[in-house]
């Protein structure tokens, strides 16, 4: 190592796993997913670095997707630079992606499914992922555009059960530049370019727009909100949580009655957030329920007018009943 | 009238209008305030149509800035073309605009204040304006792009004050067909294709982009993030109003006292606002008071390790004493 000290964004990539870690007992074991790009090469650099510093075991995990000619050769060129970083276990994990859900959730099923089993076989306290502040950006544009509201702009957890997400808060350019100052030779996923991938048109077209007409402040910007949006949602669902206890009177096998007048204490957001709970436990599948469901029963509570009960997925529907709303099976309302 | 019924667009304005005023007392006066474009005189012509049928007394207001050559004339011609729509009163306001705060903000600023006067002088329960779901869109993306939270993200209200905004659910495009429907020519400020100002270039080539490569119900989904993240927020501002009260031990004369007990059982979301509250109670001034100031201070709850006090703007700062948290002028800790 030069006197002078790491490059710059050697050092950067080096601290975000640094601080990542500071609360793992001595020898546990960190693995970092790596699929070759530049983000996840940096971060198993940077773990190879960090780990035995820190008195931590530092592996990495590959997975081949076999969606590609030539795949298990290049995952095994990962796991092996892995290797002669010192990462030990360094293991390439082959999947097989089915089609549920489209392409781009069928891997990552796939994936995810297969990194969370072998950080249970390696007995590992925490898997790493190279997202950066820039995949964080995207993913808070992706979910404006569906406009499913705070959630959905709350991006990625920088943790999440196992997983950690130490760079989330560093410009992609950091790990490029680390990496070329490490001598490291990421390798380009050819999805990465594909316009078919909506991803990748918010990565290649809209970014640059923002930041050309905004600044080029936006992807920090954006990422700032995500954390803002995530620590809201959080504290609404806690309020709701508790709102929902003081407003159901009753949660039994699929039927829920709950109080209208502890409805009408609550602001709409969190009054909203109680209807979407009680219809979950009332059977209604989460992700058939949307937010105009909730809002068709919420009328029931802020709008009554002696209106019919409100269809709900599942064969639910909820009614309004002296001073109580019941979510049910529908055959009991008709 | 023909007989099949007015044109789709006009029949959207009118409906949006007519429940935009259905609260309204019968012999009520509502003004809208038209600068002579598209949104706002559909919206004029739409209160003309409607306020007579719910028995209320529709007029019109039309800031003249004094920044235009001829700018006297065209808003001379904007009341007219009220008076013949049939509005009572069909005024022009003429302003001076300051310099403070940039063009924008001084011609937005002079405008408001002529039309509150206005609204008083007139007796008025509602001024109407005419802000589109086009015009949310682009708010939220100005909020996005400045990266100061969800309640930047919120837009405009639908109602604030004497304020009501009936098209903020109305594409722009709707006000547009309306206008040619009905035979009305509206005028098309300069200033709306000037791409000095962010708005614009956020309206010209930043949206088309996102429509573009997400698909084309963007503007929709930015404004129902809108109205969520507005919902979000009202919720958690009135959590943190009660929050604060349990928290304060003192608040007198520029110096808060909390409890770090008390403090250290709210969620995130929350604590960060109580503490933004209390730095404001304190004295700070609420302009320059940012995100970084209220995280040094949420540090001498969260990671205390004996750490100095932190400063706030206005010369205060924030220090904790055994268990408590003082939020004062600077000379009392140093």
């Amino acid at each position: 190592m030069a006197v002078v000290g790491p490059h710059p964004a050697v050092a950067d990539v080096r601290r975000a796993v640094r601080e990542a870690l500071a609360d793992l007992p001595r020898g546990a074991v960190v693995l970092a997913a790596c699929s070759g790009g530049a983000d996840s090469t940096a971060l198993a650099a940077a773990l190879a670095f960090t780990a035995p510093r820190l008195g931590l075991r530092g592996g990495l995990l590959t997975v081949d997707h076999q969606l590609q000619e030539g795949s298990g050769e290049r995952a095994r060129a990962v796991a092996d630079q892995g290797e002669r970083l010192g990462l030990d276990p360094a293991e390439v994990l082959t999947v097989t992606v089915g089609t549920e859900g489209g392409p781009e959730a069928a891997a990552r099923e796939a994936r995810y499914a297969a990194l969370a089993s072998a950080a249970d076989r390696h007995g590992a306290a925490a898997v790493l992922l190279g997202h950066t502040r820039d995949d964080q950006a995207e993913t808070v544009l992706l979910g404006l555009a569906r406009g499913s509201g705070p959630r959905s702009l709350s991006g990625m957890a920088a943790r999440a059960g196992h997983y950690r997400r130490p760079f989330l808060d560093l410009p992609r350019a950091t790990t490029v530049a680390a990496c070329r100052a490490l001598g490291l030779h990421p390798w380009d996923d050819p999805h990465n370019d594909d316009p078919r991938y909506t991803r990748v048109r918010v990565r290649r077209r809209v970014l640059p727009v923002l930041e050309g007409e905004l600044g080029p402040g936006v992807a920090e910007a954006l990422a700032r909100t995500a954390r803002m949006a995530r620590e809201d949602a959080d504290a609404l669902d806690e309020w709701a949580g508790s709102a929902y206890r003081d407003c159901a009177l009753s949660d039994i096998g699929g039927s829920v009655t709950l109080s209208v007048a502890e409805l009408e204490r609550l602001p709409d957001a969190v009054r909203r957030r109680v209807l979407r709970r009680a219809a979950i436990a009332a059977g209604a599948p989460s992700g058939a329920l949307s937010a105009t469901h909730v809002l068709a029963v919420d009328r029931l509570v802020t709008r009554w007018r002696g209106q019919k009960p409100a269809d709900l997925p599942g064969g639910l529907s909820a009614a309004r009943r002296y001073g109580t709303l019941i979510l049910a099976k529908s055959p009991h309302h008709a």
